[in-house]
C-alpha cells in the first residue's frame, strides 16, 4: 500500500463545500432516496426516518450521525505475508480493472475467457504495485453465469494471496464469497474481527438503490466486510449535466448508503465510492478521462475527507479509447493523477481498462502499471540533505565537466534512476533497428514475459480441499435454483 | 494567458528548501561559476565578487541582492489585440516546442523546412491556448544558417501577432531580433519600456556559461527584453545522478545568471528557467517524462517561488518517444501536469515535441493542444452554488430517471461538457466503421483542417516594407561576415 505524504489538491473552497452540503441535504430530505427493499425501508422507519412508499426522506443530521460511526482505518486481510492492506486516510491501494466482458490482446478484441481471468489474476499477483485483483477483472463468457462466481472466487482464493473482492453483484454471490473466505481465513468470526473481502455496492442512480444491491449491502455489512458504496453517475444520463449537481447527488447517494450500512452494523468498515463522468451529448456514449472525470475525482476526494470517510476513486486508468494509443494514455493518467492528488484510498480500474470499461486489455494493463510505478516514485516529498546534495560530485567534475564517469555516478548508476518496463529512451536509429515498435507492441511482449514470473502462492491442502468441496456442494444448488 | 487559481503542489519541506539553499550557496561560493567572457568577469570583479581566472566565487548574499531586483511581473508585448502576455506569479503562458531539426508527419521523419516552420507558426496563431510560438519551432534545413534568423524573425514578425522569442543563440541574432521588433513596435524606447521578445539563455552546465550565450544575455538585458536563464541538466551528463544535487546546481546557475542580468540592467525582466531530466545510464541517451522529470519540475517551481522569481518550466509536453503513442502521451502529460501543479509562468515545448526534442511532430502538436485545453478546463476551482446545484433538474427527473431529455439538460447540452478535437467516445462498432483510427491518425486529419483557419493578421504596409528592407540590408553583411 502506497503512503501518500503530499497534501491533497483542493478544488473546492469552503463556500463551495458548504453549498455542496446544502445541496445533498436538500436532496436527501426533500426528494429523498428510493430504496427498493421492504426490509431496508422498515429499518429506516424504525430509526425514525420518514418513509413515503419506497422513498426515504432523511433527516440529514441523522445521516451524518450514522456516517460518523464508520471507522477511519481498518486492515483488509490478505492470506499472504505482507499482502494485507491498511486502509487509512494517507494510504492508497490499487485494484486492477473490473467487469470487462471483452478482452483485447495483440490488436484483437474478443470475448473474455476464464484463461484471461486467470492471466490477469496472475499478472496482479506478480506486480507489486497492484494491491488487489478485486473480483472480476474480466467476465469469462465460457463459464456458466449461474455458477461463475464460485469458479472465480475459487480461483482468487487459491491462485493469489492478495486480498480480493466479494462476488458483489447479488447477495448469493456475497454469501458464497464470505463462506469461502471464511474457509481460507479460519472462520466467520475471524472475518468479522477484520475483513478479508470488499464489495462495491452501486447506487442505481439517480437517487435509487435497487433490491439486489441492497441485499448485497446487507450481507456484506452483517458479516462486517468492507462496503464500498459507489454511485455511478454519467452526467446527462444518471445525473444532471452539472458537475456540482452530480456531486451533490453522489454525496446524497453515498452517504445514505453508508448510513444504512452503519445502521445495520455499526462500525462496519465502509468506503465512500465516487464515479462521476460525462455522456457524449451527441451520441449518448459515456466518456472517461476528460476534464469532467478529473474534476469529479478531485472534488470527490475532498468531499470524502470532509465527512471523515475513506474514499474509493472511480478510477485511475479510465479511458474511452478503443486501443492503447495516445488518447488512452492521456485519459488514463488524467484520471490516475487526480486519484493521487485527491488522495484516493482505493483506486479501482488501475490497470487494463479500455473502451469505457468494456475491454480488459493486456497491453494497457502493463502500460498502466508502468504509469503507476512512475507516479508512486514521483509523488512523494523530495528529501534534500547533505548526502543527496553530493557536493563531492561537483568538486570531482568541476566546471563544464561530464558526470558519466564520475565516481559518484559509478557508485550509483544502476539504481539512481527509474528503469522502465516498456517506455524507452532509444534514439531513432536504435528504435528503428529494434523493430520500430510503438509502446503498445512493446507492452505485448512484456506481459507475456512477466506472467512467466508467476508462482502459485502456497496454500494448505486442507483449505484447498474444503474450498473445492464447498464449490462442488454449491454448484448443483445454484443450477437447480436458476 | 491562463490564470492559475489552485495552490501549487509542494514537494519540498522547509528543511529541504533550507538544505537546497545551503547547497547552491556552497556551489557558487566554494566551487564558483565559470564565465567564459572577459567583460562579464570584469563586471563581477567591479561588483566586488572574487574572480579567479575565469571562475567567479560569489558572495551568495550578493547574488540574492541582485535577484531581488527582478520584477515580479511584467507584460510581454504582442502586436495583436489581446495577444500581450501578462507574466505574474499566478499566470501561465504556453509556448510551442522549440529547435527541432526534424519533423514528423504521417509516420515519416524528415528534415524540417521553412514550410514546416510556417505551418507551425500558423497553427500556433490559430490555437487560442498557445500563447507564443517562441522562436524556432523547428530548424529549417533549407535556409542558409548564416541568415536563417533573419528569415525566421521576418516570418514571425509578419505572420503571427502573438509575442515571440529572439534569435537567442548568439548576440547577432539577438541584435537583429531586437532591431526588427523595434520596427514592429515603434522603436527601441518602446521595447525598453515593456519587452516584446524573450530569449532563453542556457548555462553550459555544469557551472559554466560560455561566451556566446553571455553575449546574448548582455544584448537582451541591455535592451531590457526578457532573459530566461535556463540551465539544461541531464543528470548523469551535465549534473550528478541525484535530483537534489542537480537542483542545487540548477539554482546556482540560474541565480548567478539572473544576478548578471540584474547587474547589467537592474530591474530587467527575467525568468528563472529549469530543465532537469535524466540520462539513460545504459545508453547515455536523454530521458524525458519519467519520474525524474516530474520531480525536477515540481521542485523547481517551488524553488523559484522561494526566491520570488517567475519560473519557466523545462516543459510541458516532453517525451523520449519516437511516435505519438501511449508513451508519448504519458510522458507529455507527466511533464505538463507538474508544470501546472508547480505553477510554471512560461511553459516551453507545450506542443509538438517528440524524440527527446529532435522532432517537431504535427500529430503530436494537436494531441498536446487537446491535452492543454483539457487541463486549462479542469485545473480550476469548482464553483458550487445554488445555480450549479440545479435542484430543479433532480425535481424534474426524480428517482431512477434519465436526464438526457430533461429540460435542464436540453438547455445546456451543447456547452455543458468539453468537446474534444481528437479524442473520441465512439463505441467499438462506430469506431471501426469510421476507419479504426488511433488518436495519432485522427490528429493528422485535424491539423490539416485546422491550419485552413489561418488568416494573416493585419500589418501596416510601411512596417512590412521596413522589415523587408532591414532583412535585405543585413543579409549580405551576415554572409560576408560568415
Amino acid at each position: 500500500v502506497f503512503e501518500r505524504r503530499l497534501a491533497p489538491l483542493e478544488l473546492l473552497s469552503e463556500s463551495s463545500l458548504l453549498a455542496l452540503e446544502r445541496g445533498w441535504m436538500r436532496l436527501v430530505s426533500e426528494i429523498g432516496i428510493q430504496f427498493q427493499h421492504e426490509g431496508v425501508l422498515e429499518r429506516f422507519r424504525k430509526a425514525g426516518q420518514r418513509v413515503e412508499e419506497d422513498v426515504v426522506k432523511f433527516d440529514p443530521e441523522w445521516v451524518l450521525e450514522q456516517v460518523r460511526k464508520a471507522p477511519g482505518s481498518f486492515e483488509l486481510r490478505g492470506r499472504g505475508e505482507g499482502t494485507s492492506l491498511q486502509f487509512a486516510a494517507d494510504r492508497m491501494a490499487f485494484c486492477a480493472c473490473q467487469s470487462a466482458p471483452f478482452v483485447r490482446d495483440a490488436g484483437v478484441r474478443r470475448n473474455a475467457t476464464v484463461d484471461d481471468f486467470r492471466n490477469f489474476v496472475h499478472l496482479t499477483q506478480v506486480i507489486d504495485e497492484l494491491d488487489t485483483p478485486g473480483y472480476p477483472i474480466c467476465e469469462p463468457a465460457d463459464l456458466d453465469v449461474e455458477t461463475r462466481h464460485l469458479d472465480l472466487q475459487l480461483l482468487l482464493a487459491t491462485e493469489t494471496d492478495k486480498p480480493y473482492a466479494a462476488a458483489q453483484f447479488d447477495p448469493v454471490g456475497c454469501s458464497d464469497s464470505i463462506a469461502m473466505s471464511a474457509i481460507v481465513h479460519g472462520g466467520l468470526d475471524v472475518l468479522r474481527e477484520s475483513p478479508a473481502l470488499f464489495g462495491v455496492i452501486n447506487a442505481n442512480s439517480p437517487l435509487r438503490f435497487d433490491g439486489r444491491m441492497l441485499d448485497s449491502l446487507l450481507v456484506l455489512a452483517e458479516a462486517r466486510q468492507v462496503v464500498v458504496v459507489t454511485p455511478f453517475i454519467l452526467m446527462g444520463a444518471m445525473g444532471p449535466v452539472s458537475v456540482a449537481a452530480s456531486l451533490a447527488q453522489q454525496t446524497a447517494e453515498a452517504l445514505t448508503g453508508i448510513a444504512l450500512a452503519q445502521l445495520v452494523s455499526p462500525g462496519c468498515p465502509v468506503v465512500m465510492g465516487s464515479f462521476v463522468s460525462h455522456s457524449n451529448m451527441q451520441s449518448g456514449s459515456p466518456g472517461f478521462g476528460g476534464p469532467e472525470s478529473a474534476i469529479g475525482l478531485l472534488a470527490s476526494g475532498q468531499i470524502a475527507r470532509r465527512y471523515g470517510l475513506l474514499w474509493r476513486s472511480g478510477g485511475g486508468g479510465l479511458t474511452s479509447s478503443q486501443t492503447s494509443d495516445a488518447q488512452a494514455a492521456f485519459e488514463s493518467l488524467n484520471t490516475m493523477l487526480p486519484a493521487f492528488l485527491a488522495g484516493a484510498n482505493l483506486v479501482m480500474h488501475t490497470a487494463g481498462w479500455l473502451d469505457s470499461g468494456l475491454v480488459a486489455c493486456y497491453e494497457k494493463f502493463l502500460l498502466d502499471v508502468e504509469a503507476l510505478r512512475i507516479l508512486q516514485l514521483e509523488l512523494v516529498p523530495l528529501e534534500i540533505n547533505d548526502e543527496t546534495l553530493a557536493f563531492g560530485a561537483h568538486e570531482e567534475v568541476g566546471h563544464g565537466g561530464y558526470f558519466f564517469g564520475a565516481a559518484h555516478t559509478l557508485e550509483r548508476f544502476r539504481e539512481c534512476f527509474y528503469r522502465p518496463m516498456i517506455f524507452t529512451t532509444d534514439g531513432f536509429d536504435r528504435w528503428r533497428n529494434n523493430g520500430a515498435m510503438e509502446a503498445e507492441a512493446r507492452a505485448g511482449a512484456r506481459w507475456r514475459a512477466l506472467i512467466e514470473d508467476y508462482e502459485a502462492p502456497p496454500l494448505d491442502d486442507a483449505i484447498r480441499e474444503e474450498l473445492a468441496e464447498y464449490v462442488e456442494r454449491r454448484r448443483p444448488v445454484l443450477i437447480a435454483n436458476a
